[in-house]
């Protein structure tokens, strides 16, 4: 089978470490790639309070071809002058400390190797400014940025690192039905999200598959947007 | 078979129409599309002179469900005071004047069905610059934010039209074999793109066809680079 | 007087060369860069028909410091099937053509005097999306690449070529005191620029003079966003 | 005097707040704000160590119509697999966790007044990845999504937050005598900057000093590199 006719997203033969397994995107995620091919170590345990938890995941997880970089928290909703030292301190620790770790836990065998994949599930609000999420974006600014650094680094090593920025895609942590059907937020998306709908978290996990494929050897340290329009680059 | 076990380039069943087929990446393309299912129209007709062969191109190709904007011309190398009135008009000639005449004549079968997708095969000369390239890159810009604006008219009729916007492709009409022997060649690749090799021409098509897929309707005007990490956004 | 002394708008004995210098922000800029010391050569010939005209306008001009790249044309509003040929090349023939024929009509005497520095007065509608204006748009994404472009070029000359990518801002061309009053475009205004007015023609022409002054001698390439924050980059 | 007549630097009558006065590119800007008229407040104080520090610094200042906010320290050279605790935490707790301290202490003051100006001096670290650089471009992603935000959040009480991105700036922190004399530096200077040379860090000064000036009241939330040319968005 030549590279012309493979189903772009074939994970089979891959083990993927998938942290905060059980939210966010997290269910989605595992579903898609397991029924993908790809063997999902789904991991859930907390990385926010125990910085020796990201290594411990890494080490349990034993032989790790794809690291899917998944650190979320619902994004609070604060005004800059109020913003204080327990949000900003939670913001980071649940979404930006562990994140170099996991990165230096499991390269050691990727380099070994030479071969590897990193696909950070991260956020568009990194990318265009929100009201009332100052902590929320700095964080997920900090991703994107590492991301684009740490790439240069893996890439002669035959190690991709991208992102995904999403936003307004379809996920209990985010967008619970609660707030899909509010008519208020219905309007916001007519008007803010070009593509009249949120991204389904099938079409987001999906996206995340073809990444993690061998068919996408090619990226490097690039931020790919799925938000429907909203953010572009 | 639901949307999370669908490989995501499967194409079976779409119509698509590719324009310049016998260039540049048009035979990749049209293996690629056909291999993953897909029945292409491949169209080789010059666009560049006649206004109305664009709109003979679509009519000759009936049923339209994916129109691969795919027009090229090898990048004339200028410096900027010597860029002439016929070098400007035959890139624009052969890039930008048929784009909107394909878009107008294809439109209203896809605007009728409300479906469809329109793909630009763009370049990623648009994004960063490079020296001695100017005609080529305006040429190029001009396609991108045309499709940017276009996207967001097309969207709420559920016609997606995104852009691949590729650099160091490997294809015979830009990086021939001469061209990817040469030393210094090699020394540019090394130092400017950081996937270290050119990106397989068989990885540009299958993303193309992913983006061109019924997995991938969750995008709308969007730009994704494909040039090995050279240009990100 | 040293630089940290300096007023940073300051243009005394700088010749700058206008086009269009009687429509679109040519008056502003006319007025804001002659109150600031420069002499204005305010060109107001038609650059659309004669490929010619270009030239001449230099030709006329004797000695240019700063060439004002400024062509403009009111934004046809027409949806993507309706384009026509005329409306294209009408676009085309007024915003794009006439900027190579006048970078390569200038740049010989300021490649001889390793001296020069050149101001596209752009449109965020290269950068950012909006329904019904694809040729417009398209004709300003050229606009933007080929600068792009051709300032890698130059630089090493000493010659310095940027861009402002404005919209939003207040003009007779495109927000004549009509638009301005219609309580639609208030809405439109309030919901879309973050400013939530529109930016004044002299806050942008100021702009224009501080980034042709001596003192914005280390910009390259670069694109300026104004538009109250509409478009970011 | 007429906004077109005005210099557009002249900062007379303004209380600028400088943090970190006394390194990086704190001396430059404190005499350029001073030589354009702006009475500088020269904080010295260290704020990483004590989560009360902004606030007292804010205190200390009384009326601060412009906030400079210059976070900085020498990024460590370190790659991603050796990484550790005490680097992420230190290259944070400098520049990135006294942002949003400064920043709520003094907009009591700007709301109160519907007037201000919050100026970051962040890094095109954060736009364009780099090597070894992971911890420190990590920290600029997170100053400059968190600016992008609350910019939104600003706008409407006529504060205007914005980011001078800036790499390749003279300054003794980041590039001392010593490595502007090696020629490794003047060959990647050479090869990566099209300018050709470092940005003087009165040239980078002065454009800071026009963002503060009411000349410069139509940004919002933008962020304008200041690279020479080595990153454009």
């Amino acid at each position: 089978m030549t590279l012309a006719t493979t189903p772009a997203t074939d994970l089979t033969g891959l083990r993927v470490l998938l942290t905060q397994a059980d939210t966010f995107m997290g269910p989605t995620l595992s579903e898609v790639f397991t029924a993908q091919g790809a063997t999902v170590i789904a991991d859930t345990r907390s990385l926010a309070d125990d910085p020796a938890a990201a290594a411990a995941a890494v080490a349990d997880a034993g032989h790790v071809d794809v690291l899917l970089l998944h650190l979320a928290l619902p994004a609070p909703a604060t005004a800059a002058q109020d913003i204080g030292e327990a949000e900003w301190r939670s913001v980071f620790a649940h979404m930006v400390d562990p994140m170099p770790r996991l990165v230096a836990a499991v390269l050691p065998q990727m380099l070994a190797r030479k071969s590897g994949r990193i696909l950070l599930m991260g956020s568009a609000a990194a990318l265009r400014g929100q009201k009332r999420t100052g902590s929320y974006s700095a964080a997920r600014g900090a991703q994107l940025a590492y991301m684009q650094s740490v790439a240069l680094e893996l890439a002669p090593h035959h190690i991709q690192f991208n992102a995904i920025a999403q936003n307004f895609v379809a996920n209990p942590t985010y967008f619970p039905p609660s707030v899909q059907a509010n008519p208020r937020f219905q309007e916001r998306l007519a008007r803010e999200v070009p593509l009249g709908r949120l991204v389904g978290a099938e079409e987001d996990a999906l996206f995340a598959a073809y990444l993690c494929s061998p068919a996408a050897a090619c990226f490097v340290g690039q931020v790919f947007p799925v938000s429907g329009g909203w953010a572009l680059k």
